[in-house]
């Protein structure tokens, strides 16, 4: 079972991770003997952590590749053999790779399953996953049809639309669900095209936030990706934040810039410190599914 | 419990400690599911390994995140956001860093114990436990009042005293105790008048070290802070071997240039090895004190 | 019990060893509590991952360290100290150094076991007994004596044999038995006098694999090894794997480079992707033996 986009994930599958991550009891020795390869082609703490600790977590182990670039490849070698080479130690692999496509050349020629953990502007699919489960548990009452949670749901994306892999992501895996999306950047920042064409579901796009604050059940900001090129100002004001409904949630990948102040940090809707523990949570209910069953 | 400072350990819990480090029994699943993140913005592998090793004997996972300043730093990431991350993954931190201050700035965001493992010229407190239960395992009796076996002995201490942060720190602890502290180095590497002026004991100061060779009880060496703009010339000589007490130790914090000469290694006296070792079992009772309890 | 060089592995441990990994079954637990320290003064990815992944499997923990060149070495420490502190938090070390004779030295101040996985151009005795076994779980039947497997098989060596530190160890351990080597390179690529003086059995040289394609068991390629200063062409071609016998064996110890072309990949004879997950069974098999007998 390799997890290269969130389409390798069904919703009923997903749902069920969100449902298991709930009842999930740290089963301390559930992946004994159990060895992950974070095999990272660039850096990403904040991922091969989360990763390195689910693991942990449950009593298995983490090789740690960060110098893969320095090593092999110096001498030579492709990433298919370096695949196969690490598929012959680790029971799973946990890949990010800055090129688009290679998670997938990966779980072509490996033994064992692989996860991307982001390929370049392409997928990263555990990130949304925790994305989506963030919103999940917010929303979710033990009344509920599980399913039915995000129903209605208004959701709000703000920021570098366009560059932004993660956001790519949520909205192929939200678009699943009745919601309702409301994008919010410049015009040049917008989604691209073939994203917005394979939509389902409802969305207007805006350039204030101002227009979407009142009826806003989520919002998703990102970070201006300087590295990929964007540079615009934007962010969040405390004119925004006045107009939000009380049990609204505002989430953000990390790292931030000065999109996201710091003095929001202490509002109870600031959920992103607890995105990120959430992504924690997924991970370890997702390994355990792949590596030992349930 | 965050460990920021040497002045965070009172005496007793020093003490107390110290008794535990000597009965102490590696206990292989002590810390069985709990994570350790050693989050190093500069390299210490002596550190870095010994707190591994601590906690790996017992069972424990760590998480190594050398790379901090090679990833998030890059997009522009604050301490304070790296620490609520890593607090989210980790059940305790490590933290190195070069900025004095940083630490305590990091105790103040994390959910999770931090432990400073150096901060710039500031203090690197589980260094100074280490060094303090070097002296007090080798001068302890079974007949001894465990809060007395200081009392009364001649620390010697040599080498750049001004810029070494282990000096200072070790100064400070103790001063608690009613020692002799002699202080050998050029004038201009002296202590900082801050830290002498706010001792409570006995201290002098000369250039050489035959002026209290006879008496001294402990050697404790520095090497030269090169990385810090230090520059003399000093070392331990044959000659001043030959005045040292059968039954007194050198130390040093090791790594080591010219100033501690290998032919001294097999000497009974020669300490330094054994005080690594001895940080090794410190950290193993203290990490086991904060993270389960004794 | 330290391994640096291929002789010091008897030939009746060898045979235990290979034995024993064919009756290996993962013990989860058997190394808890146990660290392994993979001491890299130069990045091998495929070594210490495998070494990694020996000691995960079985429970024990692993102390990465990569970056001691970055660290203690700039503060002037040198090897003898480096080991002598790692030894303190270790229960055995892995050492991969540039220099020759390295190993040696660090086994001569280590307290704990030192298994040399590679001194520059010296030995990587770990690389010779999986490459050795490799050879010997193929061509071993349950009628065979154990100690006879080798005998008689045609052995044939091509690439950049002068500076390949793998062949010179294979060659002087196959050496113990009755087998024919055959060197296929240009000639000033050879084996050095040295190795072949010290040669007890059959062997030639030719430039052309041709030569002995039909009657080869075991055909050891290696890559030309740019980083010291090789340069030629060669490789394997659709001709010579026309000439080879049906149950004849490829192996190459990766990285590759052109020399083995990926359309062999699928053949059943070719062994290198099995070569590579036997390293990992050996390197359990001798950790569990060194660390906590059988």
């Amino acid at each position: 079972m390799d997890i290269i986009a969130i389409d390798d994930i069904s919703t009923l599958d997903a749902i069920e991770l969100f449902r298991d991550a709930e009842w999930f009891d740290t089963q301390k020795n559930a992946l004994n003997g159990k060895v992950l390869c974070n095999l990272f082609y660039e850096p990403s703490t904040r991922t091969s952590a989360s990763f390195y600790s689910a693991m942990s977590k449950q009593g298995g182990s983490v090789i740690p590749i960060d110098s893969v670039s320095y090593s092999s490849v110096t001498k030579g070698e492709d990433l298919e053999d370096t695949i196969r080479t690490v598929a012959t130690y680790a029971d799973i692999i946990v890949l990010r790779h800055p090129e688009v496509g290679s998670a997938k050349i990966a779980a072509e020629v490996s033994d064992v399953p692989v996860i991307n953990a982001g390929d370049g502007n392409g997928e990263h699919p555990t990130q949304t996953l925790l994305d989506a489960y963030t919103i999940w548990k917010h929303y979710a009452t033990p009344q509920d049809d599980s399913y039915r949670v995000f129903d209605a749901l208004h959701i709000t994306l703000m920021g570098d639309l366009k560059n932004g892999r993660t956001v790519h992501s949520l909205v192929k895996f939200l678009d699943r669900f009745p919601v309702y999306f409301h994008f919010v950047c410049p015009k040049e920042y917008m989604l691209p095209k073939d994203i917005t064409d394979a939509m389902i579901g409802d969305w207007n796009h805006t350039e204030d936030l101002a227009d979407h604050a009142e009826h806003t059940d989520v919002l998703y900001m990102t970070r201006v990706q300087k590295e990929r090129g964007s540079d615009f100002e934007y962010g969040l004001t405390k004119e925004n934040v006045e107009l939000f409904k009380d049990d609204m949630i505002v989430m953000h990948p990390l790292p931030r810039n000065d999109e996201l102040p710091k003095w929001f940090d202490d509002d109870p809707r600031a959920k992103y410190f607890e995105q990120m523990a959430n992504g924690l949570v997924i991970r370890q209910s997702l390994l355990r599914t792949i590596l030992v069953g349930k």
